[in-house]
């Protein structure tokens, strides 16, 4: 399996709506030779704010890559107030991996890498325990073992913002990492760290989420991936799902129906995450079509 | 459709584990000329409770219909300390609908009745509105108009008890009715109140679970049938699901995907609790299979 | 419920790809003052086709609704060579509903339309049965019985036809009619026939579906909401939804837990179909995002 | 993750339906002090055939585990003609996986053995290419590289038969083998021989199914896990599910959606048969509740 890396540009864009801006843009990459191979949009009703991703092929463009931004910028700077990101799909995006103990989504991001399923490469797993590491060794992977404890938490973390920036991090999995990531971290990397909760949210917030959903009866079970923000397990959600429990199910019954879909449920937001198709705006995500 | 009633009898068993106890009531069954068409059974681990279904037809069956109950409690009233209920199938349940404005839920169960999917009655309807009353009369059925406000609450609360009372209410389904019941109706009907939520319960209770969804930006709404118990929103959960939703979907949308899925996971709940297939216990349902 | 009807145009447009394209049409609009509310799209990359869907709010939009067409038409008729439809929002359309003896998805139909859920019109209900009047002269819409037999259908399908004439009808849905219509309706109504086939097309085609997902002991059952073209249940593919079954479920189980999946797969068609989110394109549908 | 190996026997057994069956296997544990953790059963109800699994602790059971079988051998042999296996759960299950080059089958199912999800040993891995070998190694498994041609098929096949015979292979697991297998290893393994088909079966038998279903525009894909028969893809579905699709997913697009699918239909069906949940009657299969 090739991961299909496409030669195209991708353009994340938040702005209000006004008319005329989607005819501007799309007219921006025209009247360079670019032809559009994805263009989805959304219009915040509320707000009145438009989003939208937009995708094209660069063979015939006739801006050179490190041109285009500064381009952009300039022909909608006066018209358009925007946020605005350019992104190029053959550049492989920098994970880190973190994990501690429990290895199921760990492996299967692995086995996903290892595969070539993303155009990703993982400079360096943080764990604050030694278990991985052998499979880290296996796949040739730095592997920073940086245990935490409450007195040595502020240094550790400092040590992991400075392997982080050191190795050009884009984004950071949390795999499973049982520990809450301080404040400074969060604010270094917003948007940027996806993290994994075994709970349909806002359901069963913190831990031990699938005892609580078994003391509660529940009927289903659901996983959540998200994006960390400073509130814990408020950050905005990506993806979820659910599948269905019975009264029979023990809550070893339901840890491991619910890894299969934690890893499905990952998978998902990273793939989205990677591919450019999610804005943040109000704590809520705009995820484009996939 | 006919709703296919089975001459059978169906026994509802809860009690502590002890050897010998599945044989002995499958031997009661056989001594007498049952023979079994169902038998679902579940060992509660953490406190070794046994709970079973088990239905048998009564075609051959040597012991008269009235003397079964009897027999059964003199058989095992001295050797077992039983929860039990004995139910025949062909005796229709007496099933009284409460709703207020919304009319989703009503006229799905109206229509499920008419289509006779299940083997009921329907003595009355009561709502606080006069909003349903045309869709009663056109299957003529009893409707009972009795609005309710923080002042006429208890009055007009002993007035519905009475009404339930007098036509002989086997199980209230809470068809999108909007008010809280006080606890004196709970508290006489326990376990055959069965409501609706409109969230994947245990996130989003109270009123407006879409409006508290969407601002949460979840990726699935849900709902949630459930036995109604003296805390609100808290009862036995019956039956849950949730659907697929994405930024594009305003409140209204929520309001109008979850509508299916209510009419549906309100629609499982009633067949299984028709079908004498729940068992609670501990706050949590035990459902047999389907 | 209200059907939230919007004052709003939508264009669907088929065309090969040129870069362009998608700035053109959205220019056009702007330039009449017309700001975009929905605007989707699909290239289909194998032979370079544009699909789209665009709407546009009509409050403060500089051409009159009756010279629209005319003008997108010369606007583009020169330069791009383009399959295109325009329609308004606010027009409700009309469908013609045809039955037989099984109510279900037929009632459902009935339910949505009288709660507002869809804006339509329905001028005539076609059954070749009796059994459905009653319930057609309860919401007073026309009931035409025209029963069909094998020396009768040519001059059946005729009246049919004629009646359908009449009424200018935009939409027929057989739900659940049990006939096979003769090429010439098919022809007259290209991709206006919403049929639902009990099944998870391609497997089992044809009468009696759940009884031969009975036989292959399937563990899933489908429903297709499919437009009918001249091959039977061959036609282009809109909607499916599957549900778990298991060895204890009957054949009657199964069209029992299937009606719940036949509406909802049915309606989803429909809705899809009302709100101009499909178009049709090499026995397929592109249908847009909800 | 341990895979909590129980110390119970599990009784599997077929019989027509007779009155008192239920009770005499459930008097033949509760005689020997043994105590039921599951019973599980089904009357198929045209032919009135008996199934049930029964499951109870050896801790205080005063029968020895050699006699067990012969003892309830000898109490039902002459009163009713019974199919009837004993396992116990403490032996783990030799499996033999057959691979190709394709992986993600295979590297879900090592890494599910490698966790201790399954009590399970795995003697050794056939292939018909090298591609896999490297996996093996790292987790210390015979690999037997086998390439199969239409001249060498019979002689390899007698090498792989020997091989599993020697290795005492009670289960094979076909993960994305894309050999089809002689009628004499099918014969001699029945209902051992575990295979995923990428299609929702009887859907898209045979070669490129996720061809077949782009080209048919379907909009859910499936996944079927299935007991190897002489009939290609025919044999008894284990288990099945399905995931929706759009438009916009190109046949690879199918292929990446199908792998997580996949994967877990595959596991699920390994997981019911290592628990001795299923039994094959009719080739449909009874898998009893998990």
């Amino acid at each position: 399996m090739s991961p299909h890396i496409r030669n195209t540009a991708i353009l994340l864009v938040k702005t209000s709506l006004r008319r005329g801006i989607a005819a501007a843009i799309t007219e921006f990459i025209h009247d360079h030779g670019g032809h559009i191979v994805y263009h989805d949009q959304y219009v915040e009703p509320e707000e009145q704010l438009y989003f939208t991703r937009i995708e094209w092929g660069l063979e015939e463009f006739t801006l050179p890559e490190p041109d285009i931004a500064q381009s952009f910028g300039q022909s909608f700077a006066t018209e358009f107030d925007m946020d605005w990101q350019l992104y190029f799909s053959k550049v492989p995006q920098r994970v880190a991996l973190f994990v501690s103990k429990i290895s199921f989504c760990f492996t299967d991001f692995i086995a996903r890498f290892a595969s070539g399923e993303w155009n990703i490469e993982i400079p360096l797993i943080i764990s604050n325990h030694l278990d991985m590491q052998y499979i880290a060794e296996k796949v040739g992977i730095e592997y920073h073992h940086i245990p935490i404890t409450n007195e040595t938490k502020p240094e550790q973390e400092a040590r992991e913002l400075a392997l982080l920036e050191e190795k050009k991090i884009d984004l950071i999995v949390l795999a499973r990492y049982m520990q809450v990531l301080s404040s400074q971290m969060i604010v270094r990397y917003p948007n940027q760290i996806i993290n994994i909760h075994h709970s349909f949210l806002p359901a069963f917030r913190g831990a031990k989420p699938y005892h609580a959903a078994h003391a509660h009866g529940v009927k289903l079970i659901g996983a959540t991936s998200h994006y960390v923000s400073e509130e814990l397990d408020k950050g905005p959600i990506i993806s979820q799902d659910a599948i269905v429990v019975t009264h029979r199910d023990s809550v070893d019954d339901l840890i491991r129906k619910g890894r299969d879909l934690e890893r499905l449920v990952l998978s998902r937001a990273i793939r989205n995450h990677l591919q450019r198709k999610i804005i943040v705006y109000n704590n809520r995500t705009i995820v484009f079509a996939d």
